[in-house]
């Protein structure tokens, strides 16, 4: 299999057409789309316009949105017309965000009526709503039908995203209720939907896609309902486009607690230049932040040059008061993230980490004060432990309401926090440091 | 709503007992769930035996595996024993995992025979292994039966975990192929299964429990079938429950990203000294590891003590390399979780990442350079200029490669990433920093 891989990449550098098609069309087709979102740009245009008309649709769909508006740009328009009127909504309106205007009216007007009013309707709800990624076209159950009937309409919809979640309208198409196929496969033949149904649980067109796709899942729902202001279907949207929705979002909290712009295709289909923009910028801030140690140093350079070796514990110091202020944030974070901790809670969270940095700093003080005044002097020891104690209890306080602060002023609570915490907890440990510093030894 | 909450806190608290069963019986359940969660164990207890028959076994199931370990421990057998034979096998396993072996068996002994076999079959699952998770009873169609024959076999088995996604079995349980309830309504009613069937995609029950829910989610699969050694099938893992497994998943390798042990329960209803356990031991490591920087200043300190100077940028160099080796490890790590990247790549990767340092380096060195240059004198920016350049290029190659180095030896790329590269990190950088210093300065 490898080694086959290995050829078809071969095949197409060497521009070898009747071999790039052979070896496609006895690839499986996941393996094929991970080969496509290696491939360079002009190389994935070449191997794609041997590829089956099946095959080349699936490749299509499965790509990276950032890739398929490349192959997109640089395949002609009737290559790609055909699969476009293929896609679902959802995917199209994402597609067509990637695309330049010109292409992208192109493209919307060679559809069908019917799939551009589909598209439009898609593309006007806000950038990151749930209405962007919902399927616009559910299985529609009124409150009087009977399970036969029901059973009948599902079966007239067989193509429609989900047959298995199925909300049931009123007659001015609001939802007043949620039902399942295996509910409707269970049910007496003439009992009637209003009978068979939950209360639904359901999310506005406007709401985070987000915070919509983690109740979706956290509930174990196969599909969740999506209506407008008032309160009438407009879509649906299923666990696998939820899923794909928190894919995305962890992989952007995860590159901005690490201090990074989250990349908008796969890594090793992005440019060196893009990686270098991602990081960058957050990297100059946290510099500029880190500017303050130096300022914080300077201000003692007298103490510092009256006794270097204080010196020597400085990494050692922000270091663990760095990490201390890290796992307080990432839990507190993911606590958040999980629902297992809300902004209310914020005079138990401080407490808590709190308490938790205290009880830290007297076993990490403890341990550096007997080290380094056995290896150094006692008072020494005194300084490196003390430091340590207010150090680790500062480092969680802050670490811990970090998140908070940054879900309070409405930003993502993951932007926020390690790289700041370790810049400020960098400036305010140096400080306390030298402070204890000179009252042991009365400098 | 939120008065709610507090008055059934405050019922609770006081063991006013009809005030709290008249609270929980207007909360919503997963609202009821929540506030379970935050309850002190004998409030819990005490809550608990209030509510309705329905409502007590929908929290139980509700409840964290752990919780749901104390809730048991608090209340009499013949209060829980009835729950216990309610749950689902995989959901009964987890939980005997958590009790003591005394209170475990006899649950277990009072089970019927079948139900006991089931859990018995799941039991014998190696930890983490997805034969753990799966739910041991889905609906069997055979290769043979027609359209309606599926249809009314999933009829009679309409309690299963799951009715949509469809195993197709030989004679002898062997699994020959997958099809859908969705498939079975569109076909004739006299067509085969194996007519209507596609090529399985399934995974063995040994298989790590969280490769084959990843590998679930991302192929939009609302359930996986699971297979023996001999490939007969033994049981099917949902999409619900994949969800579940991946969050736990996210949940640990956050954890461990930043330096702590994953807790077993929500946030708030950890101990304090569990959360003080769960980190301690790393921060201890980590500290052990930062001696190695107090050495290596240590053995440059006459160059220190000649140049105080020198010592004002250490924490400013050290931040920016951990800073920068924290991006390239929290993007690989991630590449390989999604699947965007294999170790196999590590030649493109170590190419890619080394490029990315050096450019970030000459950014952010130049800068330095310029600025330490103009507030110092100009051989200082030079050292700090020439530093950020080399650390930033060995922080990005180091931090990139670790999360695969990581894999090769089995263990999680999560564990070994970030704080690891940043003691790393900072240790060498001081060594390259005073070197560099020393031929600036002819020292």
């Amino acid at each position: 299999m490898d080694n086959q891989i290995g050829n078809l990449h071969n095949a197409v550098s060497m521009r070898d057409a009747r071999q790039t098609s052979t070896l496609a069309a006895q690839c499986d087709v996941r393996t094929l789309i991970d080969r496509f979102e290696r491939f360079s740009g002009e190389d994935r245009a070449f191997a794609f316009r041997l590829l089956s008309k099946d095959r080349a649709l699936m490749v299509f769909e499965g790509l990276d949105p950032a890739l398929r508006s490349d192959l997109v740009k640089s395949l002609r328009h009737e290559e790609i017309a055909e699969h476009f009127e293929q896609m679902d909504p959802d995917d199209r309106v994402a597609l067509i965000d990637e695309l330049p205007a010109k292409v992208a009216s192109r493209l919307l007007s060679g559809l069908s009526p019917e799939e551009r009013a589909l598209t439009a309707r898609v593309a006007g709800y806000p950038l990151r709503s749930v209405g962007r990624r919902m399927s616009p076209e559910p299985v529609l159950l009124t409150e009087f039908m009977t399970a036969d009937e029901a059973l009948a309409q599902v079966r007239r919809h067989l193509e429609a995203e989900t047959v298995y979640t199925l909300p049931v309208l009123d007659g001015q198409r609001g939802l007043v209720g949620v039902t399942s196929l295996r509910r409707v496969l269970a049910s007496e033949s003439s009992q009637t939907m209003s009978d068979v149904m939950d209360e639904p649980i359901f999310a506005r067109a406007e709401e985070d896609a987000e915070l919509v796709a983690r109740r979706c899942a956290d509930q174990g729902l196969l599909a969740m309902p999506i209506v407008d202001s008032e309160k009438r279907l407009v879509g649906i949207l299923t666990i696998d486009d939820a899923h794909t929705i928190l894919e995305e979002a962890e992989s952007e909290d995860q590159a901005r607690a690490s201090a990074s712009e989250p990349l908008r295709r796969p890594y090793l289909s992005t440019p060196v230049t893009s990686l270098v923009r991602s990081r960058i910028v957050w990297l100059l801030a946290l510099a500029l932040g880190a500017t303050l140690t130096v300022q914080v140093l300077d201000s003692f350079e007298d103490t510092l040059e009256q006794m270097v070796v204080l010196a020597l514990f400085v990494p050692l110091l922000i270091g663990t008061g760095g990490n201390t202020g890290n796992q307080a944030a990432t839990t507190v974070t993911r606590a958040l993230a999980l629902g297992d901790a809300h902004p209310q809670d914020v005079g138990r969270i401080a407490i808590r980490e709190a308490a938790v940095g205290v009880l830290l700093g007297f076993i990490l003080g403890g341990l550096g004060c007997l080290l380094a005044g056995m290896v150094f002097e006692w008072r020494i020891g005194l300084v490196i432990g003390l430091t340590l104690l207010c150090i680790c209890t500062l480092a969680a306080t802050v670490g811990g309401l970090m998140p908070l602060a940054a879900k309070a002023i409405g930003a993502d609570p993951a932007v926020f926090s390690n790289p700041f915490i370790t810049t400020f907890v960098d400036a305010a440990g140096l400080v306390i440091y030298f402070l204890i510093a000179a009252a042991v030894f009365g400098l």
